[in-house]
């Protein structure tokens, strides 16, 4: 069999990221200001590596970021005292609040305080909703977002297809699942207790590791010539960055594959720039 | 093979609207008036024999209607100078807009217009979101619920249970496949460009036909001890009333299934003022 394709993120992150620079380009030269994201977080050595991959992102496409800073020990008022005046800023185009959040604080508490129309990690029910409707300007969960971007950049066809999500996140496979149904593929949502899970994902015309587990997903999941998403990035016991595909087991079987590092990582920064590019112009909707 | 067991729909409702009749009955007592609920109504043959039913269980839960009729010519501003007084009204618990609307509008457009604390028929974005993240508090469309509250009222089990859902509009199989997988089943959607659909409909443990095509699943699209729900209320070429499912063709395959008319259909109107008590009694929440 002939090696399986590599579906590398940087090229898509970098189309998208000159995209969103002509855009905010277009912006700045009629709000004689750059678009701007407020990134609320709880200082953490997680939180500080995606910071810096925001600050990255921000240069290349010609954004501004604002980091606010949130104590560990914030309850939700304390949270909501530091969000509010962000929501009613008119200089600020896009808030993000970054995981982990303090305890006390779930990611459900985050999206109710969060201005609808900043949400550029489409966290809020109102922004859910209109994923969930199909609404062409939902603001899409970057990540998920990230999938739909590759996918379409290598020209991998949906409509009709087979496609099995393992993982049911609010983040990842939760809105990927009304994604790929909004694209005509027949969906299927596997989790922790779907029985049969590799005959099940052996289904999968496109098959989207999205669990959190390192390299679980090996051959005895895949069926020859599938196409892999792994949105995981976990850390094995030898310290080591994996995702949820077993990358060395399967390359031989499957048609083509996301690594990881490398894959929907740089693509997913990218989107949350496009997201806020799609912000920052919105008319605003009536929210009721 | 023994016969399948009928789901009848009767006995949910019943028991739904007794419960319903409870809450209505404490929430008059401390509000000195009955939850009410308005309906928005274009006169039209299909709309006028569900507002009877309407009328009649709003009787049995000891629930008020107050109907408010709209022009078929209506648009959107239209639309909302009726809403917006409705939204503002605290005497107003609930509002469902019914179908047909007038032409140039949509559902969607329906769903903004709504103050979303009184969305029974959650058919705004606020509460699709509210669902997408499993929210307890979520004011699911009836009809999605009815499917639900049938299938615990004859404890068929969905934990672990592969689940093909026929179907994808926005108020039964988009609704209905998120509360599926919030039950840990395995759920699949399928549409019309899905693939092989016979064989994908025989995975299913419980198949729910939500397509709108009468007598369209037959044995082909069944295996042996499934459970079937069916949601489509069409009328065939002769003028009779059909569901989705040949019944004829599957009741010695198939263990159970609900009856067209007589299943989901009474179940709906009921989930209905369930909802509006649901609104009627929730701390409001903050809609950012």
């Amino acid at each position: 069999m002939v090696d399986a394709r590599v579906l590398m993120g940087k090229p898509v992150a970098r189309a998208l990221n000159d995209a969103t620079f002509e855009r905010s380009h277009e912006y700045e030269q009629i709000n004689k200001r750059k678009p701007c994201l407020a990134v609320i977080t709880v200082d953490d050595p997680a939180s500080r590596s995606y910071l810096k991959t925001i600050k990255s992102t921000a240069r290349k496409t010609g954004c501004e970021v604002q980091e606010i800073s949130l104590k560990p020990t914030a309850d939700i008022p304390g949270m909501r005292q530091i969000i509010n005046p962000l929501n009613d800023d008119p200089g600020i185009d896009g808030i993000l609040v970054q995981m982990p959040l303090p305890k006390g604080i779930n990611l459900h508490d985050a999206g109710l305080a969060i201005n609808s129309n900043k949400d550029v990690d489409g966290i809020s029910p109102y922004q859910a909703g209109l994923l969930f409707k199909s609404a062409k300007n939902a603001l899409i969960p970057p990540t998920a977002r990230a999938v739909m971007e590759i996918l379409d950049f290598y020209q991998i066809g949906l409509s009709g297809q087979e496609v099995i999500i393992v993982g049911r996140s609010l983040v990842v496979g939760k809105p990927l699942g009304l994604l790929m149904v909004g694209r005509n593929a027949t969906l299927t949502w596997c989790h922790s207790r779907t029985r049969s899970l590799p005959m099940v994902c052996k289904r999968a015309d496109v098959l989207v590791g999205a669990l959190g587990k390192a390299r679980f997903l090996d051959s005895n999941y895949l069926r020859p010539g599938a196409t892999v998403v792994d949105v995981g990035i976990n850390v094995d016991e030898d310290g080591k960055l994996a995702g949820d595909v077993d990358v060395q087991n399967i390359q031989s079987i499957v048609a083509a594959y996301t690594p990881v590092p490398g894959g929907v990582g740089p693509v997913t920064s990218a989107c949350l720039y496009a997201n806020l590019l799609d912000a920052a112009n919105a008319a605003l909707i009536p929210i009721s």
